[in-house]
């Protein structure tokens, strides 16, 4: 029986080898752990996915979730595996430590919501929110507010949700119409939410509901919207429940995720739901936007993980199903697919591209944590200038390329890669949310090209391509021909980059449309030049660990995947340039 | 409520334009049509598609198909739509006169199936598989058996059905195992098949299964393979059914088709399922393999078809929701969202591609007409060996396109998308076979490279990159900057291809290894600039249009979505040559 296991190997390389984590660590004073210490939690948590979460993902997608009687009842599986996952403490590595956290750095935790994301996407949805609820009480709740939650949130006893989408309001949240009334102190929600995933669920004790909302007499528009915590039950001293204002109105029925309920939630039909102002009046939006920054992070770490599952599970097919004769003739008989040269290559596209996600998610990770560990040097202002830049990058590129390599995970199974019992079909369903929410990749597009490309006076996006071409130089000083290659591959593609960018700024200034027609094909091209940085930083490093080790497969393999990334995609992404700049034709077309 | 309607003025372009219609009627003296009288078929065509078949999509979906009783039920709207397909005569679109078919032109035949599958492409899967058994008779049956079968095949009170794969026998049909027993001059079949599209259902009056087994002591292999009609029912003179031993032992719950009966066929449980052999013995696998060559050119319509009706959809949806603000200051308020750029720009990625697969499909239709109209001239012949080379393409072409358009129109409906309510996901879901079924792409591009690109010791592809080269030209003579650049891009295109061509045939002998990795890019790289030379060509008579006409908003448009397309796609189909050189890598990397 095919299992999930975490790619082990390829997460410590790109931990030690691409980020030099262990000089990170030093750098940053962090005692806590050592790679030695994540290297265990990560084999711990592969082990956890594969044998709690893993094993149950098809039963769920099958199965569903139910809404009866106004409770969302999940499947009785995920209810045992979420009582394991929290008393294994696996909630806890993100949070402060006063308040129960392991605190662990970001690119930890990429490489851990890696793991879970890719056993079980429906299961590991809540999760993911609630992160985001404790990332968001950290930054702007009061102490109260932090003492009062955080703990519960941290162990996962509790967990959280984000309410922002109204049926009239998706993604343009300034048409809100869920008020907050301010009696005695106490504020009142109004208002229907819809798309809350995980919005109601029998799996943790309580439900931190995290709600955009507009105060009476706030300014229109997302200047007046104000940011509300209103719990599912409200807890008093003695442990006794008594329920809040909230009603499950329904559940959706999706593609995919059949086992993360996305919730109509009616707050306040009655005497309204009680809650909590967090941060400021009217200061809502902000609050939730610092927070959204990394949980897109998470959602680009969803793209990967789900096609790193597909992959595995469609490796594992070929190797085991036989069909067809070799091509090569010194080779009889019937033969293991694999053996065919294009589903050789079809691996072989979904792996390249999986690395480089893996490589990039990783180090956006650690530019924050960099930014975290010293906020106020003019080096950690840069980590967060350059994190911010290439968020908006890993959360759409890797979204989008997601459902490329669950497709290919189908396809590679051929005829029974179409039938619900096999389960590839089950990633592609999945992933096809991930390019729409938390910002659609539209709208990371225009993040990129009208914020990030702008930043810092448009210096940002120098500062990142300079990287590129440290790594490129690298590459031409192997002695490797093939490596060299390569490297020259990624300066044309920085020069087209440069090049591409200067218009987009100028155009932008002229014809915002015009330019803003280009967004997604320039976000495109900048994601697979980062995936080649990636990629050919990895094949500099794998060269450095054969000159140690002559033998070593796994870096051996790494070149390998390295050229055939670079030959294939960066081509590609320097014929963009025509599509950036021709891209916009009349409106008229559509009348 | 959004509808279904087929795109009769692009249709009529394609025809009228692009191939000329009325010389071609002309040329083959061809008296029983008139391009005014397909022209009135197409309305009808859509307005029927409209009313029966598209209304009932979104119902067949949800409710499905059940067996009861070893019968498989169809949903009760499909039973009546069926009656009413067939009383309106539209089976009979193919077909000799003689067995009262009308025997239209494939090119007109390509038009109008690509109006039932964007419709409903569960329901329209009976009446393709059905065209498939009607051609393979009338090439491959005898005189008795054409008497027999032909015209209630052609009226559709009888459907067809291909019964090749078998549990251990998917892409390679050598080693298929199920048996035909020859006893008193009538033959036996005892075997299990599996994934029979509408291999039982209850709207028509009697099915034909087509089967493939082995006689008793044939040889090895494909050399030993017979072909077999095997009916359902046996319907006496006075019309008394008796029922053949053929048994439905399950049916498939698949990713989509969901009202598409995938069943699993056993045949023979008792005495043998008693059939009569079509064509010589042995010889079932060749019978299968000229069929096979249209129904490959009819699942590439498919492609086409729900690309289009994705299309549609999300044209429709994007007109209708409003959300955010325009990024152009003169205008004010919330807008609908086609006026964002990028939405603008998906939907012209939709419509750009739809429109190079329309021409390229019924172009192909046309070729293949021409050959049929004279197989024995050499332009006749000519004919034949280009549509031979061109079908494995728009296969595969059009099928992997519409997995992306597909999911374009997913995402342009954001979080209802993924809501299967909205109908959009059932495009994306029911699009994910068509690149697998009657051939998988895989296989179309080792076709391409293995047998077409040799094919006339490699003159075909020359014929066919002339025609590219004069459409070029054409387009470098018009007074038209724009149009110029896009006639340069497609010769550059043309030049690609010639030396990717002769490398590919070079390296073929040498490894064949090595060129079959580049089989797919390679068939991509030809699709991408097959599809510029339609839509050069579409500019240029678009032009001539405007030349009469300046008003012709058609024209215009036409224009807009050629730039758009080649802009676009040549520069990539271009960059594909670094890919198709540069895709093999050794095995080792998945030992």
């Amino acid at each position: 029986m095919e299992k999930y296991e975490a790619p082990i190997e390829d997460m410590n390389f790109v931990l030690t080898q691409l980020l030099n984590f262990e000089s990170y660590l030093k750098s940053v004073n962090n005692n806590q752990i050592t790679t030695d210490s994540v290297k265990m939690i990560i084999e711990e948590a592969s082990k956890f996915a594969t044998e709690e979460l893993d094993s149950i993902n098809h039963i769920g997608d099958q199965e569903g979730i139910k809404l009866e009687n106004g409770i969302v009842r999940m499947p009785e599986t995920f209810v045992k595996a979420y009582k394991k996952f929290v008393k294994n403490g696996w909630f806890s590595i993100i949070g402060e430590n006063e308040y129960g956290g392991q605190n662990l750095p970001l690119s930890v935790i990429a490489i851990i919501n890696e793991i879970w994301q890719s056993a079980n996407i429906s299961f590991a949805s809540n999760n993911m929110l609630t992160q985001g609820a404790i990332e968001l009480l950290e930054s702007h709740g009061n102490e109260k507010q932090k003492i009062e939650y955080l703990p519960n949130l941290i162990s996962g006893e509790w967990s959280g949700t984000m309410n922002l989408t109204e049926p009239h309001a998706g993604s343009d949240l300034s048409s809100i119409k869920t008020k907050a009334i301010k009696k005695d102190n106490k504020y009142y929600i109004k208002g229907t939410k819809i798309y809350i995933t995980h919005g109601d669920q029998d799996m943790s004790d309580n439900i931190i509901h995290l709600v955009l909302a507009k105060l009476d007499g706030a300014p229109k528009g997302v200047k007046g919207i104000s940011l509300f915590l209103v719990p599912k039950y409200f807890i008093n001293q003695s442990g006794a429940k008594s329920k809040n204002d909230i009603k499950v109105v329904s559940i959706e029925k999706k593609l995919g995720h059949h086992a993360s309920p996305t919730c109509v939630l009616s707050f306040g039909d009655n005497d309204g739901a009680m809650g909590e102002l967090i941060g400021e009046p009217n200061q809502g939006l902000k609050a939730m936007f610092t927070m959204m920054n990394n949980a897109r992070l998470s959602v680009g770490v969803q793209g990967l993980a789900i096609s790193e599952r597909a992959y595995q599970k469609a490796l594992y097919f070929s190797k085991e199903r036989k069909q067809g004769s070799s091509l090569d003739k010194n080779i009889s008989g019937t033969v293991e697919i694999i053996k065919h040269p294009d589903v050789k290559r079809m691996l072989m596209e979904m792996r390249a591209q999986i690395e480089a996600m893996r490589g990039l998610t990783i180090t956006t990770g650690n530019f924050i944590d960099k930014y975290k560990n010293s906020p106020n040097s003019s080096e950690g202002k840069d980590n967060l200038f350059i994190s911010n830049f290439l968020t908006p990058i890993v959360k759409a590129w890797c979204t989008d390329q997601s459902i490329y390599i669950t497709s290919l995970g189908v396809q590679i199974h051929g005829g029974m890669g179409f039938i619900e019992d096999t389960g590839a079909a089950q990633y592609y369903r999945d992933a096809r949310i991930l390019p729409i929410y938390e910002g659609t990749n539209g709208i990371q597009a225009l993040d990129l090209l009208r914020r990030k490309l702008f930043q810092e006076n448009g210096q940002t996006y120098i500062k990142v391509l300079k990287k590129l071409e440290k790594t490129a130089n690298l590459a031409l000083r192997e002695n490797n021909k093939e490596i060299n290659e390569i490297g020259n591959l990624l300066l044309n593609c920085v020069d087209t980059l440069k090049n591409t960018s200067l218009w987009l700024i100028k155009k932008y200034k002229e014809n915002p449309l015009q330019a803003a027609s280009g967004a997604t094909p320039y976000l495109n091209m900048f994601g697979w030049a980062l995936g080649g940085w990636i990629m050919v930083d990895s094949a500099v490093k794998a060269q450095g660990i054969i000159k140690k080790d002559n033998n070593s497969k796994f870096a051996k393999e790494k070149i390998n995947t390295s050229l055939f990334y670079c030959n294939t995609y960066l081509p590609f992404a320097i014929s963009l340039e025509n599509t950036i700049k021709k891209s916009y034709y009349p409106l008229e077309n559509f009348a």
